[in-house]
């Protein structure tokens, strides 16, 4: 049995066949997080994998599936560590996946330098506006404004934490792509694949992909787009696979 | 009548309504000068434009048909310029075209700084390789690769150009990007439009459009990708239409 806290729900991850505790008031996983999951290089048979900001434990359990390596989440909130914390024990997943409730920023110090062969993030994705603009839900607050981290921290934090030759892969808005890219190079991480996700065919971009390699050679990717809806408003094919799994599965 | 030399052929703009003089042993425009031609912002009305490594003057002849603003053309090799200067003519475009045969780097002195409202550029694309690597014909070789000018040199010179919220267009490879948006930051042009053109779905993409605006604030729009080829490897309706023109016009 699981406890649930409040408005939270015991949610499925269908493709993964795990479940994982969501709140509307407190936080729920977005597709980019997913997207992320599915995009970033994993090791198959071990390794040491991090995912910073990692809220409720969305890009660790979706990772699980993929690699036999150990996993460690961070998250700041200690309401969304617990989601997290809670849902790791729930799939019986507490030997690969392990939750850290603490400052992303003081990482680097804690576990080690150029210890992990990946870095995930999903960060904040909106500069801190003025305060009285802000979410008003505090916890939705800090999982979506730079509040108490900002985009070079994740940068900065992740070069710190990642091995040379290993790989940082990050989700973001495309009108941070040229911060993202410029602040990759600053921190020594060279961006190689990217990727971006279309609304549908003939919008604008709304999130980004990226992947760099710390200690990398310049020479980018640019993956095949990927676009949510059809042009009947249904998903389309990728992404039902990503959200529901392979059809020979069901 | 125009003069034509050696293999030289008077082939068809046809969406333009336009001839180009070109020779496959010399120069003949590329699918991307095009998309650049119809990705650059254009003032309608009036305004200063210069393409910089026009070549065989493709993009002035194009932007013609988009305003009616003076526009300059910059190449390096007489043999191209001669070529682009004919094709004008033939067209009967001096007035609006003008076409200077010189290197890039010396135009910021000899036209000013900040005299123009949008700049042009298909640059070369590839790194100077080692000698006996690189292309045996040397107009080719100039046209492709970094070897009179590299892209710093580019968008350096484009900075010192454009006015301040002028507009800089570049079409390049992918595999530059993070390079073109690390030097157009650092020339003070900030990337403000950017599209991606793959061959086909499902591939990778292979050419990279981007705009930026001198002074401009931080704020990068991802325009919806562009497809070459469909399933059946013929032109996509949208490749078709900026090649051979609207059907409405047939």
């Amino acid at each position: 049995m699981v406890k649930l806290i409040g408005d939270e729900r015991l949610d499925y991850l269908l493709a993964e066949n795990l479940r994982i505790i969501q709140s509307p008031s407190v936080f729920s996983f977005s597709l980019d997080a997913v997207l992320l999951s599915r995009f970033a290089y994993m090791p198959i048979q071990k390794g040491n994998i991090i995912d910073l900001c990692t809220g409720n434990g969305i890009v660790p359990l979706i990772l699980s599936t993929r690699t036999k390596g150990n996993i460690t989440g961070v998250e700041i909130q200690e309401r969304l560590y617990d989601m997290a914390d809670r849902s790791v024990h729930y799939n019986q997943l507490e030997q690969q996946i392990k939750l850290i409730h603490a400052d992303l920023k003081s990482m680097p110090q804690e576990l080690g330098l150029g210890k992990f062969d990946v870095v995930t993030c999903n960060p904040p994705y909106f500069k801190t506006p003025q305060k009285d603009k802000q979410n008003l839900n505090e916890h939705l607050a800090i999982a979506r404004h730079e509040i108490l981290c900002t985009l070079e921290d994740v940068i900065k934090v992740s070069s710190q934490l990642v091995k040379q030759g290993g790989k940082v892969a990050i989700v973001h808005r495309p009108g941070r792509l040229v911060d993202l890219v410029e602040l990759m190079r600053r921190y020594g991480i060279e961006p190689k694949r990217l990727q971006f996700v279309y609304p549908k065919q003939g919008k604008e971009a709304n999130t980004v992909l990226i992947e760099g390699i710390k200690g990398g050679q310049a020479d980018l990717k640019l993956l095949p787009p990927i676009f949510v809806y059809d042009e009947n408003h249904e998903y389309t094919p990728v992404i039902k696979e990503i959200l529901y799994g392979k059809k020979e599965d069901k």
